[in-house]
């Protein structure tokens, strides 16, 4: 299946020697033809690499015409080398996407920059010098590039996490696409969650910005492994407007939010399922708060609960451990008014455990891959749906072997 | 080493056949001779198990004669069953006291009451009676007695939690002890942190809580194992003044109160020390933050991440994981405020790496039981440590077992 990619827009994935893995692939280039509206989401780590430094300074932008992205070092070092390299990449990408494009005018202001991988380890400058001029040398508009991009960007995940849709706004023909990595972690490494999507819609920063925002809170700010923020998370949507026509109007701009939402669903989704040593996907959907401030904190507060990813791992359709991460989340509740569901079996109504059929539960929970754990907690308009994964022995494996 | 325990208590702890291993006690007394100030601090869970309601609405006050204790059984039912059972578990105690001290007026009102065990199960209350009779009987003051009241009150630790201590203030000689519980956990079940501390020093009921509080603060509420707040802790302390003298004035007080928090301190990390599956106590001391309450919020932050503590167990210094966890922790920062010495080896310094002996930090931390982490994260006068174990497989295997 062929995917409709956003017209105006170039990418590459090429291979500079930052990973070890001589075929494994770790510059990527993002280009759009022409100047682009941008906006950024970043990690709320206050310990924060360079890159990131970087990108919140430029976002929200119009004009920004290419991200950079490492993977294999995260150049997550604090201090003056750090930020010079960062800044670096920027003049190198702006330099080959000079020459690629004469008559254009192309700085580093106009470039993004994503770093992910080792933490605490200086960038091989030479390497991603020739990356980026590999990279710029195979720059397309074709899927082939933009698969190779999103290729680009991995570290330790099992596979690529793309997405594309398109719609009509107006009139007119508009396409999104997205890739996105994360979260698995080795040695010393530590996971990060980047995602990039670009978009032909023609979008004010404004907007950009906060669609963004809007989709962000409800993907990739509610999936977690084991809720370690990263100091390099970064997610950012570049608009080129080269779909045509006006720039959105509140009509149009609500539909396109619809399908933004639906693809960082979609992306982000993959990042637990993804979760290094996941045998489930866990979705922890949490209606009837008093807020989606409140239904946010007890989601998170249950998935974050290592006895009821463990619960999850064993096929254990355990509802105390669920109900009484829900009592610790720090809300006001009526625990006579909780109620839970697993995978749509009644475990506990109202305050009160339910006599089920414990055999017919866990398999419920053991035969399936994705499993749904449905809270209700009073009589609130606040929802919020988490997705984390399970915690397993290949987890602990991974993330304790020393490796120096 | 005989151990010197407060004047004026008796002490029983006998099976009453609610844990299956036919060896195992699970009902405990802990009685004065005479009436006793009680403070208490219990979870901050809000779905709390009856007995904790009932305890709660008990103390402070200057009237209890017993606490009972059964293991096995959480009690952990919310709604009319599970309050009736506490009830009864405290109008059975107070009948069999009545009739051991003759001429006394014993009410269920003097009675406190905690248990813990599986949780959402009915309490056998044949079998929790027959245990309050037979621990009735066999009430002493003996040392023999305390640490069979000790092992009555534990469910899946490896051995028992006691400690006693005695100072001279004022003049006269006074002791406390205390015994404690948690935080194994297998199957269905939950962990719960129990703790009861007896003294013959006379207290006020004000300052009994103020000085529970106080130490609970700065031992029991800073220590995890994964960070899931059970619905059943409890620690109170009774003190029956059998010491002898006025109450305690303010220096004595204060002296009083250095000794109760070093037995609570002691009595605390023997819970993390003996988490399930624990090869590593990791003592997380943080100072130099703005407030106390930062650097509780920091150190628990760090103690809590799995990625934290699965490096412990592979003896990996890996300051990236630490210092990135102090960054999320929610708390105002400077990151080049930041230094971090882990078992007294400075990895990490002011904001920047440390290049420090890898192969030589990780035997540091392979070689002993006890992890020392150092953060110092500003120029403010908050610090705390908190103690918590490494995540290892066996804990997943314990918390992954399905046992209906």
């Amino acid at each position: 299946m062929s995917m409709d990619l956003p017209i105006g827009f170039r990418f590459a994935g090429v291979r500079g020697g930052l990973k070890k893995a001589a075929e494994k692939k770790d510059l990527t280039l993002i280009v759009s033809e022409t100047p682009a509206v941008a906006a950024g989401v970043y990690t709320q780590n206050l310990v924060v690499a360079a890159p990131v430094v970087l990108c919140r300074s430029k976002t929200p932008s119009d004009n920004i015409r290419a991200v950079v992205v490492n993977s294999g070092n995260a150049n997550a070092c604090t201090g003056v080398r750090g930020t010079q390299d960062a800044l670096s990449m920027c003049d190198l990408t702006a330099a080959a996407l000079s020459k690629h494009f004469p008559g254009q005018s192309i700085s580093g202001q106009n470039i993004l920059v994503m770093s992910t991988g080792v933490i605490g380890r200086f960038l091989p400058m030479d390497k991603v010098q020739a990356g980026i001029e590999l990279a710029t040398r195979q720059l397309s508009s074709g899927q082939a590039a933009f698969l190779d991009a999103s290729d680009g960007i991995l570290t330790t995940d099992k596979g690529r996490k793309v997405t594309t849709r398109s719609c009509q706004l107006g009139g007119r023909n508009v396409r999104i696409a997205g890739m996105a990595k994360g979260a698995g972690m080795i040695g010393p490494n530590m996971a990060t969650m980047l995602c990039c999507v670009v978009t032909d819609a023609p979008l004010s920063t404004s907007q950009a910005q906060r669609l963004l925002q809007m989709a962000a809170d409800r993907s990739f700010n509610n999936i977690s492994v084991e809720g370690h923020t990263s100091t390099n998370d970064t997610m950012v949507l570049l608009a080129n407007g080269q779909a045509g026509g006006a720039v959105l109007n509140v009509q149009e701009e609500t539909e396109f939010a619809k399908h933004l939402l639906a693809m960082c669903i979609e992306l982000a989704k993959q990042i637990p399922a993804d979760g290094e040593g996941a045998t489930h996907l866990i979705a922890v959907k949490v209606t009837w708060a008093n807020s989606e401030a409140d239904a946010r904190k007890i989601a998170y507060e249950v998935a974050r609960s290592n006895l009821v990813k463990c619960a999850i791992l064993g096929a254990d359709p355990n509802w105390g451990r669920i109900v009484s991460a829900v009592g610790y989340a720090g809300v006001p509740l009526d625990a006579s008014k909780i109620s839970l569901k697993v995978n749509g079996i009644s475990l506990f109504l109202l305050g009160e455990p339910v006599d089920f059929d414990a055999p017919v539960a866990s398999a419920a929970i053991r035969d399936q891959f994705e499993t749904q754990i449905d809270l209700s907690v009073g009589d609130g308009p606040g929802a919020c749906t988490h997705w984390t994964s399970d915690l397993t022995h290949e987890y602990v494996q991974f993330n304790s072997e020393y490796t120096t």
